[in-house]
């Protein structure tokens, strides 16, 4: 079998079922009125449709292409958030020489560390709209989680956090100005991920096409009993439905890739990665005991 | 329903209203005279059109393509002048390290930062050609607007600036020389951005091509009656017009699309980035207070 | 001849035998039934099963180019570790100055590129999810296996434990700064590689188009027989075998690339790349005898 | 209207005035030959030109893209030209920190910045393959013109001047050694430039397909007449014409784009281009009595 | 006419000769068949070609889009390389700052820059599997060539000399940290085109891909005459002839382009770029009178 999860069948068409519904009563009527009612008379060659479909494939082609670009490219985003997490706990970490290992470093880099341990989780609430301090507790002193309440742009906050904590590492003298100005560039990298997501979020599909191709859809649907009615007579519903369901899907498909932050079940897994960054992190600084209590991620949505 | 904002059908439609007519117009013609006047008799078998509809669609799907690559690619730059623009701020706030947090720096601090608020609502009109001076007063000084007025391209001149200010806290001892070379490479990348909002803006989309295809979008719809006429009769019309528009409606939001900074309701919306970058800018140097007063976006232009 | 290597006939079939089975005994039936009992009497125009074949191309071009997307960024994900692999070591090999070439210096050096030599076996080994220490003996010391087995990242330890040596160099002055965090750049696209391999990993191709691609695809062989009987009758069976082969090769292929570390003969040949890094980095340090140990390719494979 | 330029249609079709001129004679004479001499009677079902139209839409569809990439990504390398023109004169500008105003420096800044004006103007006629040195004289010093003379490459020595200036400053004690770093990756930025400049101007597009496309349209052209001869009459010759007209001018359009460095009416505006960065870097350095004498825009060429 | 390069069209067809000599004997006898045995009596209707044919023109375009991508991609490498050795010696020239222009310094630069004109030349031979040192003698000193005779990768080894003159340069006060690590970068972007090279080449197109297409086409090739033989009679021999010749040369096609190194007449031009890079480095160390002495290019290949 070629599928990795189970995906009912019926999640696929819920989301079309208005549409399917539509097309069955449409379809049905005219089946009807061609048996027993005669009243119109039209009888269309298949090859009109066939130019519809044509514009059709190549529309639903084109969205089909950008949506999939616009999913893919929010997993890179988060796929670089992991990777800079990383770097820049190793940074901090194994920048900073200090004669003896003090604890005011190793305080000062499991600041850092926490910080951004609860920055892809903050970030993921910002995109979803959801902001909700009480997850961030954990990672933050009581000092962060005000200063963060003043801020609309939570993750644009812990990365200013970080930036003060780099200068006081330099002040300091755990840290040399190469070091500093290295760290600073990772911080860059955040930022720019973060500008990524909220440019994908923000940045509606144009409009004008989606509207589009839905109307040309449905003109096409409607076309087309009208041209299979005289091969199949009554099964014609029967064809209409299946064609029907097979562009109907593929427009919902790219409905569903097109917007990958909307906290829906075929969402950019933000919290599962966002517990992958926690578990990394926490091993880095050798805080092994913390692991086993994250959570395992939470399997009410599926994978996509 | 799939639709995010209310584009009413009637904006989609009024940019085509005059080919529709024409339409409209020469179908119905050859419509009468078929059924009136008998003096010509062209029969096309629909092959004939189904081959220039596909060489259409090849000609349109590549402009499509290219157009939305335009469009999406202006959407990316200025996401990377939100960015770039919280970077800015961040090693401003964070690199400058004075032994006491100094008037004198803070006032610094919030120059270069205004300046940059002022940058991308610069960048924005020089870009819908409507440069007024006056929206970019708030954020600068007397001296700083008479020294962009001497300049032909003003995000450039206020680029310039900042350079100047980054030298000035060399001098300072304010910055230290890593830390100017750095905050120079954020202004690089501001450079870059501005440059290719530039080249999206002057390069035409090759004129050939677009005379091209709107040429040969003409001639199938000139054939297309004759086409339809045996199979359809006066119903020919209608069929005429609905595919016809559909392949107008697709050339009409390429065209929109591949402009992407001509100041039309489809636009980039550059002055809503700008007010984000604006309020996040503000918060970053603390000044919740002056948040308040960014008006709120101006709805006037529909989101595509 | 212009294939490259012996892939037997046979392996291609195998993927797909379950599929052209109940293609075979299905269009049998229906020849069978059409022959002999004359039940049903169904006949498509073949232009039926072509807008279906339209829609399906549309779904496996699609699906083709996304996976074989994957497939090659996986190889230059690869590549790019062997490109970083030389860096680190030439950067270790020739920033180091000491007055004389101390043995102390050597053996950093040494311990160093084993390491790298280490990691991309490790990297493999935890993509394919058969993490093996094993493997890894002979290139690391005892304490630094006893590091990598309390994370669950080893790859990300491995570049842990690189930092940390740089720390030391700077320490001893075998490096100066702007070395180390010269070096430190290559640790980070070492971490970028490792987090893009993970990426690619654990995001599974949008499993709706998979199953809808593979239903549509069902439904049009489905569909087809009743569309050729008329032309071909009994022949019909070999004519739908073969088309469908088609179709269902190119389905199979597509999901073959899509997941490029699922240790399948198709998959991306880690070890081979490895044990390239391993001969080339060994003679960088001048350990020619140990490059003829290295084993040659496991040719179990095929090479895709 | 959706054009914007007014290009007459006499320039687009002079390009294929011969091809078209053959079709014609061809047409022509097959009709005449069907209408008063029947001696051939061949008689081509419509469908067999239909596939050929169908690989020649892929082969040109090819073409297409791979022409219009070319020509964009030259369009891009000359944004970023202009690009690090500006950064390299604001970092000269900039950086060079002295504690008085000299006008030693002053001379050596504007030095450097006529030299980068020059460089486009070089760039271009080396592309052009019609190096004038007259045109660089304005810019240069005698020692400079003397310098270029003995090399091939013009636009690399003037980078190598640069980057000897660049030295100069640091001997001067007018850059620091991180600020001659950080330059030096503009030069090399530029270099870069240069080189994917000359690499599309020196790559010829795959002959061979090119060829093959030209056969194969050909081909397609010669086997028309007989397919629409039995519908159409003598009206053939008009339909053939429409129909090869189409497909002969996606040909010369994309002839036209790929390559983009061949001084035709249809090239990238190097020379306004180079005319833009000239005003720009003369503001950026005060001199605004000289923009004025930058002569407007050659008017010569299309703008494609 | 539009082509640069005088191909023979023999050329073109040696390649699928054998191809057509089958398709022409297979054809003839089908039509001999036809008119004089009529054993066999199959027609089939043209729409089954015409399926496999979508199908086919789906495979082809795939095809040829992934080998132009390849063979793109390795211009684009080599490209790079010409750009990074000019920006090495650039750098090597301009960054070595003596109070007086000592011989040794000299003799030091001309090293480099010999062994930078020597490394295109051996990774072009390391690519096309023929490395000879005697190509590379006359720039590379007896204890050069002595070293890379023990490395199986000579351009790796290469660099390594090189980056040992690095810190020599930095030992001797020629070179300043930042300046080493600075052209150490650049050694690093030739390391990475090197391993692009090397993945380019070890990457076979997956294999199953071609041989489906080539079954594939052999299959559609074997369809046509039956579905031919009824409207053309013997004429079908040429058509049948003319439409597969078209796509065996477009697979043909791809075949060439996507291996671009593999020593062909279509290959990618290393020795001339080599060539081009030698003139233009040995120009900027004022070698003048060795320039002439490099030989004109090698006209025995076509250019592609």
């Amino acid at each position: 079998m070629l599928l990795r999860t189970n995906i009912p069948l019926r999640y696929i068409l819920k989301g079309i079922k208005t549409e399917l519904l539509f097309v069955v009563i449409y379809a049905g009527l005219i089946a009807l009125e061609d048996r027993y009612i005669h009243l119109i008379k039209i009888d269309i060659p298949l090859s009109v449709p066939m130019i519809m479909g044509t514009v059709l494939s190549l529309l639903l082609a084109f969205k089909s292409n950008q949506a999939y670009d616009r999913w893919w490219e929010a997993r890179i985003v988060w796929g670089a958030v992991v990777n800079d997490s990383r770097s820049l706990v190793r940074q901090v970490l194994s920048f900073s020489e200090t004669p003896y290992e003090s604890e005011e470093v190793q305080s000062w880099q499991a600041r850092i560390t926490n910080r951004q341990i609860a920055w892809p989780y903050a970030l993921g609430m910002s995109l979803r709209k959801k902001m909700d301090l009480e997850v961030l507790r954990p990672y933050l002193s009581a000092r962060e989680l005000k200063f963060i309440t003043t801020h609309e742009n939570v993750p644009n906050a812990l990365l200013q956090l970080h930036a003060q904590d780099l200068r006081y590492g330099l002040q300091q003298g755990w840290l040399n100005s190469y070091q500093q100005v290295e760290i600073d560039q990772t911080l860059t990298k955040l930022t720019d991920s973060m500008g990524k997501c909220e440019r994908i979020k923000s940045t509606v599909f144009p409009v004008t096409y989606s509207l589009y191709t839905h109307y040309c859809l449905f003109f096409f649907v409607m076309l087309l009993p009208f041209a299979l009615l005289t091969v199949f007579g009554v099964m014609e519903v029967l064809i209409v439905l299946a064609i029907s369901t097979a562009f109907f899907l593929i427009e919902r498909m790219a409905i569903h890739l097109q917007d990958p932050f909307e906290d829906k079940p075929t969402d950019t897994p933000m919290t599962i990665i966002s517990q992958t960054i926690e578990r990394n992190l926490k091993q880095m600084i050798g805080d092994h005991e913390a692991v086993r209590h994250v959570t395992a991620p939470d399997t009410d949505f599926y994978v996509m």
